[in-house]
């Protein structure tokens, strides 16, 4: 729980403390009047990233922290627990508790999206051991069949898009607002680890028409010729997952693809990836849920489509695997950062990165909603990552 | 004309072959029935990025070419311009015809932009050299007052932009598509050199509010605290243009920013920069034509704006400095490449780099068109990159 | 116990792991008849740089293997030391024993090395964390001044150093052979941090006519002005040691110095480093044994040197801190390196490395002998590197 | 002339500048009573490590100095060389004439190193161009046969070596001191490019056993296989010379190996590199003189030893190619560099390099001696390096 495999990936360890350290910092230390801190380190030690919060430890050096223990932060996590609850029953009819029913529902979703992390984390740490050691048990076998590719039409014209206000959203998928869209068509499937087969053989890695620029610059350096975590070998492809190394299933949504990879296959589909407004339209319409993180399953791979109603029906638009848009992370028309530190949490990242649309099956379960804008850099490969085709009309 | 100061930066030597060998490779080889090639090594050696054109030799190693000298490039070119005559002489008739003057207009047009890139190359090479050589004579006295900061209003709605098919452009400027836009304000011209200095003084490169992420941590890695060319001494601050080193001048417009700075700078100002949409809309409505490239002037440094006609009017909409957008450089609806190597022009470069409008004091005249697109990375300074300001209305 | 704090550190558990491995690999495989192998794996995982044991798990990252835990180490610990007993027991009348004691002994001589190694690498560890914990309690307070500077004076002439083949011996320090020296003067104790205080008051760190040339840069681009471990605050310097950070003792020995600090110290006192013959010469002629790591005093840094009985006696010529040589780590004439495996112990690290003499305060007692030779590149600083000053007669 | 292909190369307008630099800086300044610099801002430019001399441009971008022009740099030598005759015709009698007379021979002997530098950097420009331009002109066709193998003995014992003051010397060849040698063997001639292959065919590059540690991973991180400058095509080996592109000739010295290539052939040849004051004794012996830089031949490449007068002569001890020893570079005992900066010329380089000896084909007649001592890091290729074996006796 302590070791860091590479800057993106936290500690298991920091990802609890850091969860811990949002509702000390954001809610016990402003609101908790006789709240005193666990310890005063911890406030320069567990920032992740807000500058307004002061200086803060160096990402890269996280997994050089062995004290405090991971028992301490059971601790500091304890700690941390007990005090919400005392501030919480004594704020009920405080004239604070509009804004602490607001915080402390941003540091639920901020844990949820910590929960996703450790699992994204510790699969990647596990992987850089040639052992290849798995974190747990009870991969099950699938054997049902992919649904046969069709493809779903829509409209487009004057949409709107955006979180309307109505429950729980980040800043950045605000303000509701209208969007003009092309007529385009929605695959009504993820793509599959055979198709991407498909692609591998047809010397998808080695043609530099197939690619963006970046992309194929990035796939030379890093000696990329499949998906992260893939590994060939004399009776074929394996795969390393949460469950150990297994081989692969070629009816299961490829994963662990960078933007790059995703636009690549793509291009070679004579398709293109979708929008993210035609991805948000799409699952306003018929929101098919995939396979997310319920404790139930224990299943922490994406799996096979469930067989939709009718043929025209788009599935999984939801869970599996986070499904890359063309769409580069920007401010929504009118957009306004939260106000204080917690407006560091979305609008200063729109730079660089490409939106996902969708959720995984390392989310947990009732955390994503249809205007859910996730967003990583073109060339990451380490969380649950996937594509759905897209065409125009 | 050999030396080459960084990998984005390309010798003069090798504009002049790299320009030279796009009419070969596209047109005189394809078409030209008894072209010979003027050596066939320069196949390889002044291919820029055209995967489909074969291997090439990489970019950051162009400054290691010797050889051929100067003047045999100069004789490259002289062969291939005698060529090129000879083959539009004898093709007027041909069936090729169009499709000659197709590829010759996109040559000529290639041409000019490696004009540019030729005095931004140059002068950035001889910003390395300690004793700030000039490039140029004949720098003016510059008198005139920038006009007062004014803010002209734009209803929005549901507009058209992108090039409608008369006269050339690139692809990525088609097809003309439908975008909706919320209604806006634009600043009636550039921001000056004496308004980033207030920026400056007001700790603006210290203040981590103030800037995205990635340009945060490109400030503090770059060491970065004042525009590319800036420096500041006793007697205030000077910079470094084509005419050498000079005192600034507080009215005129600011240039050699990067994208973070641009951004950065607006967010202090309690603007925002202008969607690629917005500027190309106030364009059409009324272009007012900046300080260009042309050969009478011989001034290579953005200039104040013209005095508008009335309060209202956008000045400056093109020339004197690019204009950062905050647009990334995406695929309109529906666009399609160019066929064949020519097709790697634009589309490859769609990922990680931001539209730049309006052309610069370096682009030639004539070059520039209301729907076209530049486009950098975020943290590109040696281009004359600057910003005009725009809010929501 | 898991993590790594730079290429040149391993893990605790690695260290455990990897003698125990030593015993494996040259023991129990090729002479325990039925030894069966803990676990196949760790042989690729636990082999530090053997080129003739075939592929090992590469040095940087040894921190990234998070299983086998800490307690599987233990038990592959309790798995070999019994495989131990029993081949020993078994083989006392077998033609094998020499050779067994040999490399039981060797096994043992290499284990003393990690114990060393291990209170070093723990210490640069902690030292990454900014709560800077202690590894140990008890640091003595101590009172004693340093002996007043002396120099000794030695005749040089024709002499013979290296191991002569009474008692264990690494392969590097035979042949025993002949050594010409000019007659010399050595202190007779090592340099303290007081007058290394006073070099840096000095502006040691900022002439260039002090340093080696590469000195000069590494501490240009490493941003040194002081040795590993001291930081300075308002009420002083002070130092971090294994039992947490202290305020600088003046009296002790300076430690952590790298070569060329070293080098550049004894300049400025207008002397300068000793060769290893030197040093073996003196050491062989009266070798006061300085404080080394015994389980009684617990106490864990370099010590105030004992008085001598008499003014021209050479103390502290082992322990407290090894001694930076000028001699490149070289072989001696007519050096042949053990057979097999085992010869990759030391020749092949006969490049770049300077010797140093006398072991440390981390040193286990009984390990040293006045012909060992340790070393390090010139950069190196993490272990207990101090100096002696030589001169010319 | 203006080009820099690797921070170790400098440009040949910069090695003419900086020559006449030498002779400015320690000549016409402090003693030209009348003297006016050239340009001030050369003093800046044309310094190339001088500490003592103030700032100095860095030296991995002199290749972008394109002012001065090479014309200009030839009018600062004329100036210079004109202010040299005034200075010396004016000083035949002044108390500085022997001060005068010294350091007018180190400015020679300076200009000298310089003109060999010029040649093996000019050699690593044009290698740097796929087109693989000649330097000249005149490649000869050799046909004759490198002689057999033989080896020379000798007794060692207390010997000598070092300059005894006859004549011009750099400090680092001072003073003359006494050694110790056990006897020794001395291979005639220097290792061929036919045994060199042989030792590639042999999988020299793929054993670990035959190299040290830093060597192993040096070819490993460089993807080393044949010497710098070879390159294998259908039929055969090739080498780029100064003279274009040849198939190799198998009798000549093997040229352009580090000395970790170097130490690895002797390894696998059963043998050793010479010590540097094994080779000194030998050469004092019987300097036979191999091929020199003279201007007659332009003959720029190593050459096949002559025949000796008896099988028991050592052939080649100076020219062809640079011999490395296994000796560290490193003060001989009493050593004291000059005073001031022009001190800084040796000593602070004594540190990670190697000793070589004995010149090559680029090296200047007339500029070595038996005691000449030149020295690179254990890396370096671009010099004419070779070897000659040696063994223990």
């Amino acid at each position: 729980m302590t070791v860091q495999s590479m800057p993106d990936v936290s500690p298991t360890k920091w990802h609890l403390a850091h969860t811990s350290w949002f509702f000390e910092t954001f809610l016990l230390k402003p609101y908790g009047d006789s709240y005193r801190a666990f310890d005063p380190d911890y406030h320069y030690l567990f920032n992740s990233y807000y500058e307004a919060e002061g200086p803060r430890h160096p990402r890269p050096e996280r997994g050089q922290i062995t004290r405090p223990s991971v028992e301490e932060i059971r601790d500091y996590r304890r700690h941390v627990t007990e005090a919400m609850v005392t501030l919480l029953d004594g704020a009920a009819d405080s004239t604070d508790w509009r804004t602490l029913v607001g915080l402390m529902e941003l540091g639920c979703q901020h844990e949820e999206q910590h929960q996703e992390l450790i699992l994204t984390d510790i699969k990647h740490v596990l992987y850089q051991n040639p052992l290849l050691p798995a974190y747990g048990k009870g991969h099950p076998k699938e054997v049902r069949r992919a649904p046969q590719l069709a493809w779903a039409e829509f409209d487009g014209g004057l949409v709107e898009t955006g979180h309307d206000g109505e429950g729980f959203a980040f800043d950045c998928e605000t303000p509701r607002h209208k969007v003009w869209l092309e007529p385009f068509r929605l695959a009504n499937r993820l793509v599959t680890n055979g198709e991407y087969v498909a692609f591998i053989q047809d010397d998808g890695y080695r043609r530099p028409e197939l690619w963006l620029s970046d992309g194929w610059m990035t796939i030379q350096e890093e000696g990329w010729s499949e998906p992260l975590y893939w590994r060939q070998s004399d009776d074929g492809w394996h795969v390393f997952t949460l469950h150990g190394a297994q081989p692969i299933n070629l009816e299961q949504p490829v994963c662990h693809l960078s933007y790059f990879e995703a636009d690549a296959y793509a291009r070679w589909a004579g398709a293109r990836l979708p929008g993210e407004a035609e991805l948000e339209v799409a699952t306003a319409a018929q929101p098919d849920l995939g396979h997310v993180n319920d404790q139930a399953s224990g299943h922490l791979h994406p799996d096979v489509a469930r067989p939709g109603q009718d043929a025209g029906e788009v599935l999984q638009l939801s869970g599996d695997v986070w499904e890359w848009t063309r769409s580069a992370y920007a401010e929504y028309p009118g957009f306004k950062p939260a106000a204080g530190a917690i407006g560091e949490y979305n609008g200063k990242f729109m730079c660089n990165q490409f939106v996902l649309r969708g959720g995984s099956c390392a989310t947990p379960g009732g955390h994503w909603r249809p205007t859910y804008r996730n967003f990583f850099p073109a060339h990451a490969r380490w969380q649950f990552t996937g594509l759905r085709l897209a065409k125009d009309l």
